[in-house]
C-alpha cells in the first residue's frame, strides 16, 4: 500500500475536505491511498505573499516528517516551497500551479486562468514566465473573491462569467481553476462551457500517481 | 473495465513488446486496462518525415474504429496526427513528446533530449517552438541508431554516453529519451546517471490514467 | 523556359481562377511560365484539421510527378505538406502563410491577419509559435465566412472590417490575407485600408520566381 | 522599363560591381532594369557604429533624389537607414539583412551568419531580436575579414570554415552571408557545402523584383 | 568636482528648463554637478524618425567636445545616437528609454508607457524587443500631443487618463513617462494614480550619478 | 540626513564589512548613510534553497522594525524575499540580482555571471526567465567555492579564469559578479579583463540612492 500525501496548506477544513472528495476517484484501492491533510499553522487563506511566504518552512517540515508518505501533492495555487521541499526529498513533489498547466495544456492550445484575485495574478504572471510558458497562457482574469468565498456553491455563476469572459475575450480553449479552492466546481464548470476545464489538484495528484505506481 | 489503448505507428512488433512491459506498472487490476498495439500499415520505423506523414490518417482510423477505448495514446516521439485525432474524437488523446516533455519538466529545470538522429531532431525543434517550451529545452543530441537499433540492448552504452553530454556539457537536469523505442533502458539508465530520466509513454499514459479515472 | 507550378489544394477551381489572374503579374513572358492547379482529390475548401491532412500525401505525390516544374507553391494558408514535400525534392517548395508573414513583415512591424474563422487561428497560432514570428503578430481575426464565400465579391466588405479592427483595435500596420480565397480582394482593400495588404499566393509566388531566376 | 536602384553604402567599387554581376539574373529584358551604384561618401567598408551611421542621412537623401528607381535596396548588411528611407517614400525599401534572413529561414530551420568580426555580430544581435527572429539563429561566427578582403576570391577557404562550423557546431542548415561584400562566392559556397547559401542582396532585390511587378 | 552633461536633443529650451529642474535633487553640492545643455541644432521636438537621426551624428560631436564631463546622459526616450556615443567614449552614456525602462521594473512588474503618439509607440517596439524586454511591457499609449505640448502644465489631465488607462485596463502596475518633455509632471501624476511613475530622465543621470561616484 | 540599510543576509561579518567598503563611495556626507548590517540570524552562507529560505521571515522583519531607514538593499544575489519586503513596506527595497543586471546591461549586450555554483545557476536561471531577462544572458558559469571563499584574496585567479570564458567562449560583453562575497574583487577584475565589471550590492545601491534623493 503506497500513499500520497496532498497538503492543504491553508487552515480551512472545508478546502480540504473539497479536495478529498474529488482526489477520490484517483484512489486505488488497495494499491494507493490518498490523504488530504490540512497544514495547521496556515492562514485561513492564502491571498498576500506573506501568506504564501508563512506556510514554506512548515511545509518542508511536513515532507520531512510524514515518511510514510511516497509523493507530496502542495495544494496551493502559489507552488509555496515547491522547490525548496524538492531540495529536500528525493520522492516526487507536486505543485498545483505547475501540474495544471502542464495538464490544461495537454487539453488545448491557450489556457485562461481563473484567479481569486489581482494580487493572486500578479504573484502567478513571474511564475508562468519562469516556467516558461507565458506564450500558452490566454489571460488570468480575479474573481474579486478570497478563497473561503470561492469554495461555496454559491460563487458558481461568478466563475462561470469569469471563465466565459476567459473562452470569448481572450480566446482561452482550456480552462485551469486558479485555486484548490474551486475544487468542487470543476464538473459544473465544465458542462456549462463547454471546454475543457482542469482542476489543478486533481492534475498533480495524477502525476503523484504515476510516479508513485512507476518506482 | 476501462481501456487507454497506446498505439505505436510504427510496426515493430518488439517496440510494441517493450511498450507493453513498460506500461505494466500502470495497469490497474479489474479497473484499467492498457492495451498495446501494432499499426499494421506504419513503416518499421518512423525516422522521416514521410514515415509521420504515412501514419496519420492511419491513426485517425484507428481511434475512430476502436470504440471500445477510454483514451489514447499515439507512442511515437512525433506526436504524429495529435491534433487530427484530437478534433475527430471528444475522448482523451496523448502525444509522448508533449506529455513527455511537460513531465519531464516537473522532475527538473532544463531538460534534454536523447534524440535518434539529427534529422529527428530537426523535426522536433519546431513542435517545442510550438509548444513553446524552448527556453526550458537544455539540448537534444542525436544517437545515430535507428528506431530498431535503439531498442536493443546493446544500445545502452551509447544511450548513456549521450545522456551524460546533455547533463554535462548542456546542464540538463531532467533526461528525456526521444523515441519509444528506448522505453526497456529507462531504469538502468536513471540508475546509472543520477539524474531522473522520463520515458515518454509512460508519461502520456499516465496521463490518459488520470483522465479516465476522473471521468 | 521556366514554370513554377502553384497547387490549389482545394477542388474550388473558381479559387484557382483567382490566383492565376493575381499571379499573371509575375509571368515573364518568354521565360518563367505560372501555372495554377487545383487538386483533384482536394477537398472543396481547407477548414479542418482533417481537410488540411487529406491533401498532404496528394501535394507531395503531384510535386514529384510534376517534374516539369522548377519551382512549387502551396497555395493553402495551413501550409500542408510544406515540410514534407521540402524532404521529397530538391527543388525549392514554397508555402503561402510562411512567405506571406515574412513578406508582410518586410512592409511593417506588425502582422495583422485576416483569417476565415476561429478554427483556422488555432491551427495558425502554433505555427507562427514554430515559426519564430508570435512577436511580431498583432492579431488574426476570424471573417466567419468558408473560403467560397470569402472569395466572393460580397465579402469585401466583411474582409475590410476586420482588417479595419486588426488595424485600429490591434495596432497592426501591415495586413496579411489568411486564405488563398481572398486573393482577389487585396488591390481593393489596400486602397481602402491605407496599410500595405500582403496576398499570400503572390508572396511565395515572388520567392518562387527569385529561386528560379536565380538557379 | 521600371528600375530597381540598388546602393552600395560603401564606396568600395569592387563591391558594387560584384553585386552588378550577382543580380543580373534579376533583370528582366525590356521590363526590369536593375542598376547598382555605389554611394560616393561612403565609408571604403562599413565596419563601426559611426561607419553604419555616417551613410544613413546620404541613403535617405539618394532615394529622394533618384525618383526615377520604383524600388531600393540597401545593399549593407547593417540595414542602415532602412526605417528612416521607409518613413521618408512611399515606394518599396528593403534592406538586406531583413530580407536576408527571412529568405534564409524559407529554406531550412535553423541559421547560420558568416560575420565580418565580432564587432559585426554586437551590431547584428540586438537587430535580429527586433525582429523577432532570435529563436531561429543557429549562432553568428565572425571571418576576421574586413569588407574588402572579403570580397576577394582568397577569402573562400576562410569563408568555408567558418560556414562548415556553423552546420557542424552549430547545428545551422541554412547559411547566410552577412555582407554584401561576399556576393562573388555564393555559388561555390553552396556547391562546398551541401547546404543552401543566400546572398542577402539577391534576397533583397527578389523582394524589389516582386513588389514592382505586382504594382 | 565631477560633471554629467545631461542633453535634451531637441531644441526647446523649455525642455531642458524642465529637466534641470526634476534632476535638481540629484546634484551633490562640492562633488557632482548636473548640467542641462540644449542641442542646438536639434528639432524642436522629436517626432519622427528624421528627427532622431538628425541629432545622432551632433550627439556624438558633442560627447567628444564636451570632454570636461564624466558621464553622459541622451535626453530623449528614443535614445538617438545611444550606441555610437557609446562606441566613441570610454566614459559611461545613458539613454533614458533604457534607464526608464530598467527602473521603472524595479518598481512594479508590468511597466506601461506614456508615449506621445503612435508613430512614437512604433519606434519604441522593436526596440523594447532589442532590448529582450518584451515580456515586461504591459502596453504603451498615445497622448496625440507634440513634445511642446506634453511639457505644459495643461496636458496633466489627458496624461493622467492615458496612465490611468494603462493601469486600468492594460494592467500595469509601473508607469514610465515615455518622452523628457513630461518630467514636470512626475510628481503630481504618481499621487493621483497610486502607482509609481518613473520620469526616464531622473532614472538614467541616477545611473550615471552611481557610475561617476564609484568610478 | 537619511539613511540607506543595505542587510548581509548570511552572518558572514567579513562579508558585511566587505560591502560597507565598496559602498563607501556612494555615502554623501551629510544627506546620505549608507549603513551594513548583517543578519543574525542568516546562514554563514547562502548555498541552498533552505539558506536562502531561512532568511525570508528574518529579513521582512528587520525592513519592518528599522523604521529608520529610507531605503533597503538585500545584499544577496538570490534576492531573497525581495517581492515580500516590497508588500510590507512603501518604502523602496532593492534585490541585488534584479538591480545587477538591469545595471550590467546598460554597459554591454550580453551579460556573463560569475556564480558560486552549480545549485545557485540552478536558483538564478527561473529567476532571469521571470525577469523576461533570459535573451540578454550570455551564460553562467559556476566558481565552485563557498561564499567565504569567493570573499578572500585567493579566489581571485579563479574569478579572473571564469569570467574570461564568460567573454571568450559565451560572448559576453559585461560581467556581473553573482555573489555580494566577491564585491572586493570588483576593481581588480575590471582591470584585468578590459569589460565592464558590476558589482551588484553597488547596483542596487545606486537605485536605494535615486529612489532617496528623488523622494
Amino acid at each position: 500500500m503506497k500513499r500520497i500525501l496532498v497538503i492543504n496548506p491553508n487552515s480551512n477544513a472545508a478546502v480540504t475536505n473539497g479536495l478529498q472528495h474529488c482526489l477520490a476517484p484517483l484512489q486505488i484501492k488497495g494499491q494507493i491511498e490518498i490523504e488530504c491533510m490540512t497544514l495547521a499553522e496556515g492562514p485561513f487563506g492564502i491571498e498576500t505573499m506573506l501568506d504564501a511566504e508563512s506556510v514554506v518552512l512548515p511545509l518542508r517540515r511536513v515532507v520531512l516528517e510524514r515518511e510514510d508518505a511516497d509523493a507530496y501533492v502542495i495544494a496551493c495555487y502559489s507552488d509555496p516551497g515547491l522547490a525548496l521541499c524538492r531540495e529536500a526529498t528525493p520522492k516526487p513533489v507536486f505543485g498545483i500551479q505547475e501540474s495544471g498547466l502542464f495538464s490544461a495544456l495537454q487539453r488545448g492550445a491557450r489556457v485562461g486562468v481563473v484567479a481569486l484575485g489581482t494580487k493572486s495574478i500578479a504573484r502567478h504572471l513571474p511564475y508562468i514566465r519562469a516556467l516558461g510558458l507565458e506564450s500558452r497562457l490566454a489571460a488570468e482574469r480575479p474573481l474579486h473573491l478570497s478563497v473561503a468565498q470561492s469554495e461555496e456553491a454559491a460563487a458558481f455563476p461568478r466563475i462561470e462569467e469569469v471563465a466565459r469572459l476567459l473562452v470569448e475575450e481572450d480566446l482561452a480553449d482550456t480552462i485551469l481553476l486558479g485555486c484548490a479552492g474551486m475544487a468542487g466546481h470543476v464538473k459544473r464548470l465544465e458542462d456549462a462551457l463547454g471546454v475543457p476545464v482542469t482542476e489543478p489538484t486533481q492534475a498533480a495528484t495524477v502525476q503523484a500517481l504515476g510516479a508513485v505506481l512507476l518506482n
